[in-house]
């Protein structure tokens, strides 16, 4: 193969560092794969590191010493965040989303790949400085969000199922209310799904009383795992009292106060921002 | 912002373009982000293209016309496939993968963004023709891998429910025998999740009879809708004879030929070659 030029390195590095969010690439991968010299690709990551700063595009992050490497690290400002968040609520609040039940029609949301991994990211950025193992979900709607979450993290998805056969071996389970649909439900989940001691965070689309949650938390215990955060996309504003204590919400749904028929959905109010940052000028 | 360099511009370009596969970007759009030319956005697509080109990254299209742009589309070559396969099937041949009952242990495999985002692009590389509405799927294993699929085409994901309870309003619900646990099914999905007359793929992880497969394509003759393929991870051996006739395996699962008691797993061979071609030297 003829020798890259500068321009077409940092084109392939960035589709490689991009294609693999947090995954730790040495600088000889590199060397190896567009045979140049060290100080060429360090060079190059330069660049690639100031064009993504400037654009807001995330960061690229270098790890000095025999162990390291350069990584990209999805990182979505709070501007971004209102951006993103602003359009899923415009198009939730659409005519004929309130279903027979009281249930918000989310699937064409939830199941569109452009839209959750947005929203991957945003909840990626929440959790980037943690030392975790696994994203966990139950099925099923919330899947696609969280293996989009997964992906941004670099971390194996752990699905929990609920009431359904498990054909996967030796299985755990434990027992949980859901608040939503009133009944006593049977989450369960492979015994070899989790190693012991594992650190986690928890990824759904839905929360009201937060006895799912609840009963993800339990069911990380029998794994002697611990839950370092939850992330939903949708948590009701009432009840206040949720079964669970610390879980960040990208949208607040409140059903009590709609307006003339009007779904009342709104980004929390912690995680945006309406003005752009003098360093992230153009996003 | 100080306007970017050509460096700069291609990183930030390369970024957005392989983010949101398939999905068609006006050139203004660059020229806006930017702040820079038409002359000089068309040029920095050339050299994005070939670098993609040079190592095998998938292609850039340009469209031209009125309603033209640039896009980026996944492409693998059947060396490609061989080296993401043949990972694969290291990995899902290792010890204790047999579980009781006859099934294979996938979901460490299944579950990790990582892996199943390259075969998505396998996938998506066998669909890229055709003019697709939706990728289509059953729940629960399959469902990360059909929105990797979904996201390399720029496609909403459609799950079908199995047995459970949907709470998505009006419902069409049909019957299918799974040859795999042998036990009638119910499949079940929303009214409003297909539009009628939409072209659809479908995606899951296994095919031993091929009764989901054929489940789901009865399914889609309910919406109106025609399968124009069917994608599957791992297809087994016996029976040939499945009760869908065209389906794309990327890897056959010999049960009747193990040798001492090791997995007999192998790429479809359709598929994979073991040389390089002259112009994909480095990947």
């Amino acid at each position: 193969m003829n020798k890259l030029k500068r321009n077409e390195r940092i084109a392939a590095m960035v589709k490689i560092l991009s294609d693999y969010p947090n995954k730790l690439f040495t600088l000889n991968y590199f060397t190896e794969r567009f045979d140049a010299a060290k100080s060429t690709i360090s060079e190059d990551i330069v660049v690639v590191k100031q064009s993504m700063n400037k654009l807001g595009l995330g960061q690229v992050k270098t790890v000095a010493g025999a162990t390291g490497g350069v990584k990209y690290v999805p990182q979505t400002s709070q501007y971004q965040n209102k951006k993103v968040l602003d359009e899923v609520c415009e198009k939730l609040i659409e005519k004929n989303r309130i279903l027979p039940g009281g249930f918000l029609y989310m699937m064409d949301v939830l199941f569109y790949p452009a839209i959750i991994q947005k929203i991957g990211e945003i909840f990626a950025s929440q959790f980037t400085d943690k030392k975790l193992d696994y994203v966990v979900t139950v099925e099923t709607r919330g899947i696609p969000l969280a293996i989009m979450t997964a992906k941004a993290l670099n971390l194996p998805l752990v699905i929990l199922r609920i009431n359904s056969e498990v054909t996967e071996g030796s299985v755990v389970s434990t027992s949980y209310t859901s608040a939503t649909t009133g009944t006593i439900r049977r989450l369960s989940l492979a015994r070899r799904a989790i190693k012991p001691g594992s650190k986690v965070v928890i990824i759904d689309d839905f929360m009201r009383g937060g006895g799912t949650a609840k009963g993800m938390i339990d069911m990380m215990q029998e794994f002697e795992s611990d839950v370092e955060g939850i992330g939903v996309l949708v948590a009701t504003k009432i009840p206040e009292q949720k079964m669970v204590d610390d879980y960040i919400p990208l949208l607040i749904f409140d059903e009590e106060n709609e307006c003339d028929g009007k779904i009342n959905l709104y980004p929390n109010s912690q995680l945006v921002q309406n003005e752009k940052n003098s360093e992230n000028l153009k996003i």
